[in-house]
């Protein structure tokens, strides 16, 4: 129907980086403060063809800032705040790169946005959880996702001269949305005043100087001559507040081999992921060999590759609906990794992996796939990996043993780590939320703790969908399969949406539900996406001819 | 571009009805139950040529059964219950028309969604506040909207027999989503299991007996042969937790007649409704005098032309995408409406009163409109009327006095009502979401109640976004004006919708959030909407081919 998009060209895309390999990014670290300072190569975008000047970012670029973003927590416990700044002297950040959004399809455009949003979220779980404090140290214009990623950090500075500012320009340059958050940390972060905000949203050149501080829109203007003084004072009492330990030593992230931990298998016919979960075969006894297995202890192991799988199928398999999970391996051992967990929660290093599975397990609910768990013989849903069949759509279970297999009955088995590690955006337990009108089936499951729970008692339990035996199973998950690969993906994507996250609200489910729901919808409208419309025309001269009708 | 469609053949479509006029519900009144019977005229579709088979609904049937929601409120102060229940052997209700909503535009789609939504949620309020429970009684399929209908009521019956089910197929056979609250309410006030809402929701035939129990879909199943007696049983168990007077005489609610509380002023070349209230002039000064002037009491009154108003904009007027409130009276009389309302609250007419004005004002909150208020010197903008300055995008105040114009400078005032009686759908009143980041604002506007505030303290009090004196009021307006209607609708509708609900979120807000945003983008989709999407093929035979790409 139309050219082929840049991207299409140069899939798949790698989420693989490190410091040595950034082209956007340098990271300095060497003490309690770090910064990561953004100077965007502009020949360096991920689409060629596509020129990222004024800072601006694509995809790419925010690969680079969620990589240094995980390795400040894992590599550099020493770091206890991180400042981000601009390294070019004329802009802070012009946001998101409008070429490249443009020329990229909708699935892009709309997992583009999902993945900045995460990258941010991530640097808020740093900050609220890890003890690791962002500055945002802002000279020069700071514009659209440029202001927003400075929303995302603890404490926002301005320079007090004429040319820095903050501003989010969509609507009136782009007509679509501030896609990053802005929107709900203008309101519910920050608390500015909606027709503060309104007027903010409206303006091309948005505010400097005092009436950026009055609007709340930043929290301080600094005159250039006090400038860097200034921000190694406020880093430094941000550092103060930090719990991270001073004799720690880092845990390296080499780049990620998959094999010991999953099996990716694609099915394009049915279009089928299946992600196969390896239970953990060695582990440490105690701290000291938890450290020494670093990157290679298994939860961070096992976390990351399914980190990577999941972001690898967003990109680069949209068409694949349906995503299956499955485990193979020993549950008194994927139990044991979480005794481990448990025990030593008070570690810095144990405290960023239980962070970490927690982001990932978000990452699996923000799946726009349908998701399927299947708790089969020889499985090993134990403890945290028990989370994926709670964060499936539906969860099946066994019954009994399969002729000709000789591997153990399937059983489900809760760990403390249910009850608590992992919530999701709505600030619940999964099974919180699962169980929401059923109290009574919360303080089971958690009776429960411990026990390998046989098909029939974890069906009991409410803990899956259903169980089936031999006789029906396969012919059961077969149908079921073809069923959802048979309905529509859109219908599907807002389905489970509305589906997943009942409950309690929170700044995170409104960004991924109200902001990114209408972003959305206004990234497949006419005035924004047509031929005539705003994102196409942009940089062009040309003014957009909006259809002026109202919903 | 594309053929007019239908409505488009017979706007404006019009609200105004009465039980002698409805084609497709009947309502039985005359003791503490009464019962709302839909029995939908399949040759009475507002589209002529949309057949509306099998009691589904379009917006005339909805038009009608918000009417009698409302008539019940006023005119039976004697019935605290309701049961709606199906006119037709064979059927409940079958949800929207399809052929209709096929055939409709997108801006109709979303306004028929939100109107039916504020339809479903006055249900609820008036079970909540008002006294009246409702009980839905289904014999035969409820599916999509039908069951969506059920589900707004407090008890839900289904016949337990084989042909009388409960049913979401929209996914299934539509590839859209219900789009009548049917998803929060499944998951957030049914508290339905999510994997067994996801199961519900797949199939295109639904729940019925124990299983629709047992999964919370409904309340209760019960025998054929017990059916009426059970019904009876069940709504006088409802109607004695209810509050209601014994022994009042309703309010008849006539056609309204704008003309006395407002005047509607249309720009098409601007793109901008001017809704100008004309403040009280005549008010009754006791309890028994509100009551003789029954609909004709200026709160009702204003309340119901404004009502009116905004739903002709929505469906009548797709293209002004603007709407400026202004006023026009004693600021002085306005309070003392608003010291009626606040004296007499515990009478049962004027707590309806007040409900309609805390519902009217909620139906400004949710327009997809730009709206702004300007408050001129002779305005009235006074306690509830200066809601619609707190519900503006921007509001505006007039500094001093005009050249030649001898009315009175322009305040603001509130009143006890801008405190409580009014939340929005977040469950905040809008000065507290208005000052969420501030509630010494609050606390300062608390104290300001009944002080007619001039232009600079309605400012310094954070009240109003700006105010300008004569020298600047005219340009600066005009640009501001100019300026919006310059911009995307689409993307003002986002970020509106964004901005005004900061703050806890409810059902209400998830409804219109969460839910609303992504139907929207659904039916916007060539999934659903394109010529060879569900929506269009429906009915055909012809199987929709999807796009299979995921975001």
């Amino acid at each position: 129907m139309t050219a082929p998009t840049l991207e299409a060209l140069v899939t798949p895309i790698s989420f693989a980086t490190d410091p040595s390999r950034y082209r956007h990014w340098r990271l300095a670290t060497g003490g309690a403060i770090a910064t990561l300072t953004l100077d965007v190569d502009p020949a360096g975008s991920l689409f060629p063809g596509a020129e990222l000047k004024l800072n601006s970012y694509d995809l790419g670029v925010d690969i680079e800032l969620a990589d240094a973003v995980q390795r400040l927590r894992f590599e550099h416990p020493e770091v206890r705040a991180v400042v981000i700044r601009s390294g070019k002297d004329n802009v802070f950040c012009a946001g998101a790169n409008i070429t490249a959004l443009a020329k990229s399809t909708h699935q892009h455009k709309v997992n583009f946005c999902k993945f900045t949003n995460e990258t941010r979220l991530a640097i808020e779980d740093a900050s609220e959880n890890s003890g690791q404090r962002y500055l945002a140290a802002i000279g020069g214009p700071a514009a659209g996702g440029g202001y927003e990623l400075a929303a995302a950090c603890d404490w926002i500075m301005l320079v007090d001269d004429r040319r820095s500012s903050v501003s989010l320009p969509e609507l009136p340059l782009l007509a679509v949305l501030p896609g990053t958050g802005g929107l709900t940390r203008l309101t519910d972060k920050r608390k500015v005043r909606r027709d503060r905000a309104d007027l903010f949203c409206a303006s091309e050149e948005g505010a400097r100087g005092k009436r950026a501080v009055e609007w709340r829109l930043v929290d301080e203007c600094v005159p250039p001559s006090s400038w860097d003084d200034k921000i190694r004072e406020r880093a430094l009492a941000l550092a103060a507040t930090s719990d991270r330990p001073s004799d720690a030593k880092g845990i390296a992230l080499p780049a990620v081999d998959p094999a010991p931990y999953l099996r990716l298998d694609l099915d394009r016919d049915r279009r089928q992921a299946t992600i196969t979960i390896l239970g953990p075969t060695t582990l440490p006894t105690d701290l000291a060999g938890i450290h020494a297995a670093g990157a290679e202890f298994w939860p961070l192991g096992m976390a990351r590759a399914l980190d990577g799988a999941l972001v690898h199928l967003r990109f680069n398999e949209p068409e694949l609906g349906i995503i299956v999970f499955k485990s193979e391996g020993d549950p008194a051992r994927a139990l044991a990794a979480d005794a481990l967990l448990e025990t030593h929660r008070d570690d810095w290093f144990v405290r960023e992996t239980r962070l970490f599975l927690k982001r990932t397990f978000k990452r699996v609910d923000m799946m726009a796939r349908s998701l399927f768990t299947l708790i089969e013989p020889g499985s090993c849903f134990a403890g945290s990996l028990a989370e994926l069949a709670f964060a499936a759509d539906r969860s099946f279970i066994h019954i009994g043993t399969r002729a000709g297999d000789n591997r153990p009955r399937a059983t489900l088995t809760l760990s403390p780590l249910n009850f608590g590690a992992y919530p999701m955006g709505n600030g619940l337990t999964r099974l919180a939320t699962r169980f929401l009108g059923e109290p009574d089936s919360l303080a089971a499951a958690e009776r429960a703790i411990g026990a390998p729970l046989s098909a029939e008692d974890a069906e009991a339990l409410g803990l899956v969908t259903a169980a089936y035996d031999e006789v029906d199973w396969d012919e059961e998950i077969r149908l079921m399969l073809e069923e959802r690969a048979s309905f529509s993906p859109d219908a599907l994507t807002g389905l489970e949406a509305n589906l997943r996250f009942a409950g309690p609200e929170t700044m995170e489910t409104r960004i991924f539900g109200r902001l990114t729901a209408w972003q959305n919808w206004i990234f497949q409208r006419p005035n924004a996406a047509g031929d005539q419309g705003s994102l196409k025309l942009y940089g062009t001269g040309a003014r957009p001819k909006f259809n002026p009708e109202r919903v």
